[in-house]
């Protein structure tokens, strides 16, 4: 049997038979804290680093999920070790981990569903679908600053990985509505550059990398990698608020995330930055990033791409 | 049979089967849209203004269900025909809508667990939990203003009725921490006043029933209904910014939502309200409310909590 | 001779005579205020109403003239009596007016180039560009809200009509960018919608026009011809803060302008705007503008267009 | 003949031929981006940062010149070659680089007025008017806040220096109805103090030279030289949001800008600053400055102004 | 004996005794709350309503005098009456009651200096100082927007008339270092004109009263004054929200508070408002105010002047 | 004879004596400049840098005194030698000088009370309230922060210490309300964490000690100290807005003021700090700095306390 495991409030089940009430907290309230890990070789790439951050945001959403943090690490690198062989050799896996406060009970409890107490947590996996990735790694992504901005830090902890994405999933409506290419870079209330839907936003400008101001990003685990990468080769790294012209007006940019780590962008608002293609910082980056996780990044997902339209 | 059916992505279902996959948008982003309606004598009240805005909130976040709003309404009104059955004579139905985007394509289609595509769209019932209210809607509720802020009309469209709402749930948990008896009345970035997680709020000054302006808060149809009795009871009504200290300065102030109609306050920051007790216009109005629908609204409660208890 | 007259500080000039020189503050600072009239049937509409504009820009911007109001109205008339005949019948005039502080002593009075004390004060005319709307105003027009916000009435009096326009100029270019056809909507700082570049925004939303809260837009004169034919008509008018969400989902919108009077706008950030056509509302005041001016306004520009590229 | 050339728009021209057409974007919108740099002993100083600056303007203003950078230095220098030897030995000269989108085609391309297309592009000097600082330079400058607040990042991008700029004008207008010495040093919205129509501004608390944050002032070269010297000087150097308390209460107060280098401030909002006499950190700045160009700077001031009032 | 007595905490005392502790809450956080109110010929104008604001203040305030509101009102009279006896025919009072939360423990019970326990409350009375309005109530008053803005309703409840006022105090300084006949007009923080340390402020556009919009401002009895007269004048009356430049493009200007009842504004930031002399609606106003106290409130001041500089 | 001494204007008077007249300025407008400092060991700790922040908020104020700097502190000193000869061996006292602009004309001058001209200057002293600390610095103190905001700079520079504070006791009064054993802390007008009414605030975040940005705080004495401690210690210092949920999710936290040097804090809004117990980085700095002092801070304060209580 090839159907992968998925494990929910206390019980490893085949994911097709892994959901949620309609009456859970993640559905009526959008009230879910999540995570978001990848394998390279089908190892859990900087596990520790991401279970720092879901236990902030688990105090942080005050979720007292009922597993200690060891727990909750062992049952999923055994998920992972399960669900990895169930993939081809060229794939790898994201791991998601989540958990709401459970059902709601104004809603729960009709007959014939009896209400569950206790808080949601669930942990799956999925092949990285580096067929989304593959163009753009290569030719670079394409940013539209929508004009709905991010929430601020006044009514969201932006240092907690949650699941109240309703805007984000507008921004890029929009930004799609307009280049069918391009997905959503927020501004904040200010004006300000923030991030995207999923990842993080850098620039290189003179030389330096700058990274929005970290008053209302996520502190994201690769962005933290580009960092120390950045320090290792020398590349000077800074921190202040970025705007719309200075994205535009960027040599280069890139946006960091923990499935595909580091992706070119090549255009914003419709301007090419810097010569439109993804530029030398860029490569040696992402160079770096290959050789400290002992595999071609882009390479992988190009290839891995093809690999998957073969299979589909 | 006393199961009763929920209606999800073109199929009735008793309720136990009824449940989301863990790829929905609405899990994995809070991206769904809702409304929720009551019935008074087991009809649907005011289910033509509640269409009205649930198509509205379709139409913001662009999720296009598949469904006209006829067959939607139709199919709402069998279900709580049907469901409605199953209730004793002194409980009362609450109607849910919802709809999401569907599945998230990346997270999807793992083997074993066929990916679904178009949006997912639910219908479902709950006997109104009488027992919730029935002490607060005689003493009154109290109300505190959380450190955690309203999220602004930049970011998302107040008109729009949707479920990324876990500022709400900590805002909640912020107020509960300090008075357990209370809820959180949010107030917007600029310090002023909005509504709680689930109804609109009202003070009485001089006479006159005051609301928030309508900026940053949910056009309530039970809003609107107090607006509309006021204007026959002759009661003034104004809408402009409160702040914290015209709300604790008040001589009257109240919430209104779908499934309780009208709740005095008594207490907002551990400050009384007038008296300490519910004021004469709140009589007023739930007075003629009452008899509008026919129903005594605060003796249903009273009594329902009490039967809802007997039968637990 | 075909040559219109420009009055340029005191002389009236063939057109190819008139120019600023390059120490102007006009051209140095961009401190000039301005006025834009426009004939129907060769004759000035609405003249004394821009004239009490322009009167007040120069007093807010603490330019005098060295004229009286009559002079200045008698010189623009006689320019425009002049002008018209060298036009087409078809044809229709557009009036500018403009004044700035004069040459910036700081560049000026380099040997050779006397500097001349006084403000500049400049009138001319130009033929209507009925080509650059005969395809929108059948079809509509495309707005984008780019991520360039309008400049807050703490910089400047937004009553005050004046060129310091740079960000207009790339707002317009950001949007183009995107949507060759499109102009920009732009935002205030708080995300509200205020005007474009040369026109009043107006969106109709349950049966009533709906405008910007006048705090940071242009009172602009046909904005109050628009609210004078819909109180006539019988159609509400109503002044409130706009959002992006409320453009996107009202069931019309329209600009307004000097030159081409009423403009439908057919699509919002992609979004089309109602069925994607003009509306009734949009239409009911047209052909109520056309009545009061005795010219139908769309067939003259549409005919005026075919005149002008035949003429080409 | 003594009459400078000005290079505008592939021509080189006497002064008194160069004026740009009432159509220009450059008059009707204000839509210039502008550099200025000055000689010491005629030769240009730190021209090819400003250089850097005004090719950064032009791409962020969108402005294509058809000419190489290359192109545009030759002229410039050329122009200043050409022009240096009709002044005096005592006097040195600005030069001011200016481009526009051109003709605004809508008011353009009337009869016997020949329409150009393409940007508009012009280089001129003038010779420095030292008269205007020369009582300054000894005596200190006044400053005052005025209530017009400065353009915000998110409508004009300040490290672009453009021309839209009725607001300074209006600016120091209003401090010079107050104190016909002063000029405007102006807020940002948040109210913090960020810099004249002309100049950065900077105080001295402590022993450290503090400058306002750079998200809302222009980054001048002048500003970058004075950090330079400083550090050669080991006078410590900082960045931070200024209020007008900070600046009233600061030891010494100075602006920056290039055609004057360093002006002592000497009163602010009437409050003298310091002992209301320029003061030793001012001093030993403008000393090693005068070191670095190889001119008393001050000194040239004031000779160079009786000079040229000899000469008028 | 000549000397009038002073209530404090209890007591009728002569003024000359009548002091506060320096431990009082009142010296150590200025936590005073106040009201002012004046007579015509000698009879305390519009008691009720100053009495209505001085409990609103209170209870904002959360201070409990000890008093009933009849108690306190008997009190205030039987001062009036009694010092009322000690001035001139000519001249009028003012009525000051305030109170604080009393000794502030952590200072207070020093040996020696027994701590008195309870609220401080004081009611005194002083001669009105016409000498200080003689001149300007007849050619006008000076008005300066400051650098420091109004503290915002976030901050202090605007509706409660309170003494932690430095700020008034320093933005009236820094009004007169600029010209010493000046007094400040506060703008908020988003830039809109508020009130004077002392007075509402008032404009006249198009014939209509306009007032700043209520959030930022006390609700001044006086200004409800003058709205009621205009409205029986016929004058229209509206409140929106102000800019500088609606200010000193006014046609008239007028600050109106409770001693002096209404005074013309005859210049803002240097600018003459109107023709520079007290306008017409001023007059009719003033007239109508006269007529309904039946004293001539100018007259009085200008001739009450004369009296006391006689008397000095 | 036990009385203490206080200088008041010029004189030094028995406690029991110094009183400020109801219409000084430091009453009727709270326009008050202050200064506290405490003892060890009967001698005043860092006294030249508070007098050093005397002196800048005097000159903030624009209040002249009338003394120098020498001359105050001489005075302060005397008074300090005199008053600890009163006080037990196991207390210490608190210095307070204060000033205000003096009498204000308009109230003063009543027959009977002389007006004094020129600023009121006071200096007194009291024994350090042990018993209001000894419980919290054990067991840790509650923050709660309230609705009402922190002052924003543009309407009072943090930079000065003044007593216009009512809203820091209607912060108070609302933290009190909730927990009777809480004080506020109060946040900005953009929601990130200030100081006490009494105090600066820090937190402990994986290692390091974090302070709010110094923008909207006053520069304590206390936490310079603290930051001088940590340096010794090796313990890392920054600063950087905090948000509620940072000081929330502290492993520390704690304040630190003059009289009682350094607070634990357990509970912020209802959530345990840490272990819900005074931290480790808590307990090295209190040790560094009672070996400063030599004197052991904490438990002075506890024993003092007791003999404060046995000697009531």
């Amino acid at each position: 049997m090839t159907e992968p495991l998925v494990y929910l409030n206390g019980r490893m089940l085949p994911a097709s038979r892994a959901h949620l009430k309609i009456y859970d907290a993640g559905v009526v309230l959008g009230a879910t804290v999540t995570e978001q890990v990848r394998t390279f070789d089908k190892r859990l790439y900087k596990f520790a680093e991401h279970q720092d951050r879901l236990w902030h945001s688990l105090r942080s959403a005050q979720i007292h999920i009922g597993l200690t943090r060891e727990e909750l690490s062992a049952l999923s690198e055994k998920l992972v070790e399960h669900n990895a062989r169930l993939i081809d050799r060229s794939a790898e896996l994201g791991l998601i981990q989540f958990a709401t406060p459970g059902e709601v009970g104004a809603f729960a409890g009709v007959p014939g569903s009896e209400m569950r107490t206790g808080p949601t947590v669930c942990i799956h996996t999925f092949p990285l679908p580096f067929e989304r990735w593959a163009r753009q790694i290569q030719a670079g992504a394409h940013l539209i600053t929508p004009s709905i901005r991010h929430v601020p830090p006044q009514c969201y902890d932006p240092t907690m990985k949650y699941r109240s994405r309703l805007h984000f999933y507008l921004a890029d409506k929009e930004a799609q509505e307009i280049d069918t290419d391009a997905v959503a870079l927020l501004l904040d209330l200010h004006g300000n550059v923030t991030e995207t839907a999923t990842a993080n936003f850098l620039i290189v400008e003179g030389g330096t990398i700058v990274s929005p101001s970290p008053a209302n990003i996520l502190p994201g685990i690769s962005r933290a990698t580009v960092i120390e990468l950045a320090r290792k080769l020398g590349i000077p790294f800074a921190e202040r608020d970025l705007r719309v012209a200075d994205a535009t007006s960027a040599v280069e940019a890139f946006t960091t995330s923990t499935p595909y780590c580091l992706m070119p962008v090549t255009k914003i608002n419709g301007v090419p930055i810097g010569n439109g293609k993804p530029g030398p910082i860029y490569g040696r980056l992402l160079e770096a990033w290959s050789q400290e996780v002992g595999v071609n990044i882009a390479e992988q997902i190009v290839e891995g791409a093809k690999q998957r339209s073969l299979g589909a």
